[in-house]
């Protein structure tokens, strides 16, 4: 089975330790991004996938194609070209001090990329399933145009899709969000998103203060069959976090599918070592999970345990096995030296 | 607004990561001290601030002045000679082991500066508050004259002053401290300090075992009350740190003004990341509160909010915005990623 | 009095921060090895305490030898030769994912080294005390037949012996542990160990689930006793570790010695820097504490906080002096800045 | 004399080492721009100096300005809003491997900038000289009338003016840069400039290979007294460098002014640290040598030694101060320990 | 056209900066070997290039491979398994101080492989050319076999042969050498070494002194000359290094092909960064130019300026475009900034 | 044969990489001092020695302590107590930018110590060679009369002493110097000092500019003849600096015995690394090459090569073996990498 994404990748400038983004005088790079740190996961679990993108040809943009193959991820079906990569800047929160992340990924190549760059028939014709996420059609009108696109020609090949709604209010409202992936929907098989990620991108309401570190599951329960039902998904999963500070969450996920509701154990991450790009580690977990096992429960706890890993690893992206996965699902998590 | 502070600011060598100081193979550099950060904490809110010092005129302490520059502290009321800048080395402590500061800070250029150095009717003459801590008369005798003739200086030109005890063992005993710090006290506004240093520096008594990690509130706001009503300050703070272990501690902030004690709401930091400057980052957050907001209670919690803050940062100095403050005064710890 | 300790340095390579191996650009440099660690912290105490290995004649030995003069090993019993230092790659880590050793030892000049080059008459002339582990024996045939020599001599001299059993997987099978270890017994004075260790090296039974985070101290009471009364050692002791996770550990130790069993206070250690060396630590403080106190109360104390201190500390080895051990023994766990 | 510059500032983020940029897992991170650069030297020349530009309002703008403040740069006259800050990538060249610039510097705030936000009267109320580059006109048509509104306004006020002519071929073309830039020539008193700049910016004409690594200085001479004459500037000056690889290259400057010309003596310069920023510490060392030396040769001389000085430190800014160039100036150039 | 490399890669530590090996408290990690480098500077000229060798199945190994995926390497014919990656510690040299190299690669992987793991029938399917270097014959009994096989196996197949001589006597004696050696030149088509190489694996004899820094290039057109002769070669080829210090080399190359000698230009390598690989990148500039140029000119000029390039650059291989190359080999080493 | 230093060894903070002191937010850390340098130097080369001096008792003196340690020097003969470590900040030039200390040494432990702290006979008991530099009597009055009474000791005791002149104008006026060090001249065997130091220390003269790159051996010939003719030395002998620039000098050292010259081969250092300890170095080396070369001529060459390889070497002190001095000594400068 193959895998592809669709989706942006950009320059990660980090500062190093606890610093303060006026304290930093170097950045850690790296590279990231949603549907990139889907493709990267995957091929951690020994899987192949690809990442189509645009990526501009010069030094910065080669470091970064080279940072997808180091773990990798397919290269072959990125386009190499435009003005420049986007960028974004983080400064790892710790205690009550929230994280800080400042975006400069405007006119980026892929946000500028045109629909007629891309022959999906052509890209997708090697592979089973497709992910994307909301950020990808809030990019730009075009990016929103090739997301269609990609979700037409994946369901014309009879490839699996899945959709990580994954709102971001800085790029687009959620009036535009709604009326830009409400249509996508019916290409979709597998949605991902939380109650407000539900609520921005498809106008659902759930009650419920994230903020409050407490978390009413019924309730994702009823959202997740809802959303099945309303769109004709074949599942809807979420990840739960509960914010107790910027170190330490709690941590589970849940799918509905086939009109059974499945949550995984739960996780005190603490601390958490980078929480960035957990939601796209939970992403490729269940796909990995839904392509691999009969078990939903299982494919549910794998997505956990995965996304909850992640975060105890610096970057966006998640550098685990399978076995390492299926060692803390399977409830070891006293952290024991592996000698 | 502009306000002065006057004290004593160092080099700080600290050990990078969690090393000890046999380990270490390189130092961090930064520079700090009570009076150095109160200032750099108010230009961090957008205020003007100065400090008052001393500082040898050699490449070592041009860094030192750079780095108040660097935040917008106005070092224009800075005298530059003298031997030697004072170096502090840092050790952080982890879990159950503490902290480690080496003070290598005799015959500073402050330390050793002459009274008539100073003129400081000229030096506040642009300043309408002034701040200094119970450091810069216990640097030494010549010291101890010029923090005196600063706040006589102060009172004749009507501006307002805040005095932070901070009573240090290895500069002086409580005999010395006394003596010299009750005659200053008359020309204080505002009080901060614990119950040592009450005890030390004032020669007050309260009861309660700091090291317990067990903090009996109405204590302190009857040690507030009388210290306001022994030396007629218009108010008297303190902060309230539970020692769990050099890496969790329970923090809030209290103060007693117009015969009413108002306390703020409690906050674990958990992980301390640099617990160094906490307490001047409080005096600041004080100072900022009384001049910024007319409830009592909103410059509390602005001072508690603000100096737990600044134990998620590294370095001596706190690095954050009013707006940054305000937002966890007003509730939200959760640490969520800002994007 | 004077130490010696017989066993493998090794080379230590670890990633820095909290990044992976595939992520690692650079390697953090220490050396280590059981019997090393506990020199060190002897040496630390204030002691005299020499190493007893073979380590090569190139560059790379040669600043593992100094590793161990640095902090005052004697290291003029140290054979020069053989061809390569054994080496060890560790990643460290966080909240649910453990820290990963990967071995690179195979044919390290110690496990090279033949009986014939150590003469163990000469070498021990000046020592009062000899510690092994069990990691030495499980080097090699001739490493066995070393170490039983080495407490054979001992004997003979009348020097008091301590022995870690310290089972590794890696290196061998229980049953040609138990085959090597249990011969060596009769010359063995204390014995440390927990539960997994009696069962693997020494064909012991013990109950209880290491992984639950939940110890029975009852049960441990009973084997250490069982085990003085079956090898006739003078002392048998064992550390309690409760792993919660890889950065959250609860900690005792406890010894049964004189038909008495003595349980140290417990410690919370959140977060640990760095578990490994942890065991040699409590090896090390147990021996200090034994010719050093009368009561073994204290010994035991002193053990526990010892190596509760090592785990902030980077590194193999325990940087901690006598007082700091005592300080913390005595009950002052509060992390208060030492200024 | 207060001096300003009016530029733009970038975010420039250099690989460590003689990395290149595929290898690089992390940025050194500063700011600079030629304006900017010229305003720090001059500040470290102990005098007062300005920088007027545009600079987004988000927590990267703010560690921009800040570096300036570090240098005691008034940044009182900067604007803060805008998209983003510009950036450029550089990668350092060793021997005959030479240094890359990637630039991401499009819709920086201070190129999207609108000639309307800018009140030059009374911005340079308070200076008597100001510097510009033709980076500044190249940025967009708006920052090309900023600029030409600046000189005029600076004539009217009846201060001098300095704009170094530094032609880059990725902003514009020679075209566009001459139909910009002539027009401004005539208010401009003194122009900085190789053979190239003349060329590509006025549409002059010299012989000789500056790839060659030998020039001919007499041509130099006649090139700038024909500038002189043509544009009737007061003085017209240039450096004069020999590229004999990436990390050796050899240096001089030259003016003339008043119908005489003025040779530097010549520089080695081997190893070079950091080329960039070169050409600005010569501008602002024959600024500050053309207002403190009545003798040219004196300033060109001054010229000479900072610019050969800035080369040999890291970072876009020159950190020397006049005590350092007058002495490299006067001869000394042993390099001998200064204790 | 594909090219594959057969040989060992290991892991690298390195001292930072100008350290010595007793100084080290982090090593630089980067993996590389003769072959290996060479797959990777032509994947870098944008060919297809496989490296075939054996790598063990745990994170080192998997780290390794992922540094050639990286740079694009087709790792598709690495065999994973075996005890260990064999390692290089290197020390990098200053002026009159040479580097250092301490090897750790006894009982790698791929010297403990068996010739019957490799099915170079189908490995070599693919395959157009293929380059081993004198070392992976050096490694083992078994390495030699795996050797000869490959070769003869390419020559079945109709594939080109190149191989570097590259004699290194920790590894075996020129005995050992020329008898596993000689029998395996009939296989090769283009020969490259050294007067050394040469000598102690072929058994030629050379006059001159390496150490002298003069060298005498008719001397090398006769050695060529006779090698192709003795040996039908198609092509033999050498590199011209004259060493005056471990920072400033001499550096030519030269090929005899067809009867005809071709001598590069001469480049003065100063500083060098790094001269590990420096032959990797000559063997790889070669083997590019043969395939990609008529004129044997053009081919010595292109793996002149490569491997020039190369020794600018840090780690082991050649990071470079075709670029980059030919503006170097048309002329312009004068280090000027690309901008 | 055991050797004996005398002097103070200082906490050393240099900054990283080619940074200015402005620019430093780390410093690099390593401990030093004139006499220090040797015994470390001497013990590389396998010999004992011991540093007698005086460090507080804090744990920045125990990290300087163990940094001997660690290279084999006995610290058995430290005095431990007192006030204070002395610190120098170093900032390393590059061309033409010399390199600067900032001294931060006044009231060091060893500067304020009594010369009744010291009993030198026990002290010297087991020692045949006392080397001091003119440093010791240079830091206190104390410390000149402790010099002179270790001075005194050693030719009681029948040790043979050796000083290098070594003058600090920071530390003390040229009459001073001579004052104090003219009387100690009668129990020194081997003087080590260049012109300057002759002319400050003992008021001896000689033509010749040393900042012009040139030197005139002859002149050396002269003034070290002279010196023993006049003091009755052994030897006499310097080293001969050519300044071309702060990474590039000229290098040979000179030594006059029994009535002849003796002149080292001539070295080109480009580039330094470090040329702090150059001259200690140069000591050390000529003190091993007089006890262990009965050619005066073999003792001058190990001393030059020494001192040479140690300009390659970042921090104070010497790290080559006496392997790697002869085989530079014997004329292998070219820098090929050894392996």
């Amino acid at each position: 089975m193959k895998y592809a994404t669709l989706g942006e990748i950009m320059l990660r400038l980090s500062t190093p330790g606890a610093q303060r983004f006026v304290q930093a005088k170097s950045f850690d790079v790296c590279y990231g991004g949603g549907e990139a740190n889907v493709a990267v996961s995957l091929c951690n679990y020994g899987e192949e996938a690809a990442l189509i993108t645009k990526i501009p040809d010069n030094d910065i943009g080669q470091a970064c194609v080279n940072s997808l193959r180091e773990f990798g991820v397919d290269t072959s079906k990125i386009l190499r070209g435009g003005k420049r990569l986007g960028i974004y800047f983080l400064e790892t929160g710790y205690s009550m001090r929230p994280s800080q992340v400042v975006y400069d990924r405007a006119d980026s190549a892929i946000a500028q990329a045109k629909p007629e760059e891309f022959d999906f028939k052509k890209l997708l014709a090697d592979v089973q399933w497709l992910h994307i996420s909301g950020i990808t059609p809030a990019l730009s009108e075009n990016s929103a145009k090739i997301t269609l696109e990609a979700l037409k020609a994946a369901k014309e090949l009879g490839i699996t899709t899945s959709f990580d709604l994954n709102f971001r209010a800085k790029l687009w409202t959620k009036e535009q969000a709604q009326a830009a992936m409400i249509p996508m929907m019916k290409f979709v098989d597998y949605v991902i998103g939380n109650e407000e990620d539900a609520q921005n991108c498809l106008g659902f309401q759930m009650d419920g203060d994230v903020t409050s570190g407490k978390l009413d599951v019924a309730k994702y329960e009823i959202m997740l069959a809802e959303l099945c039902k309303k769109y004709g998904f074949k599942g809807a999963a979420t990840s739960l976090r509960e914010s107790h500070s910027a170190t330490w969450n709690g941590w589970s996920t849940a799918l509905s599918i086939n009109g059974k509701f499945y949550h995984s154990k739960h996780y005190d991450i603490n601390p958490i070592v980078d929480r960035v790009g957990g939601g796209d580690s939970f992403s490729a977990g269940l796909i990995y999970g839904l392509t691999h096992f009969d078990d939903p429960q299982q494919a549910v706890e794998f997505s956990a345990a995965a996304s909850a890993l992640k975060q105890t690893i610096p970057g966006d992206t998640n550098h685990v096995t399978v076995k390492e996965v299926l060692k803390l699902a399977s409830g070891d998590a006293s952290g024991r030296v592996q000698r």
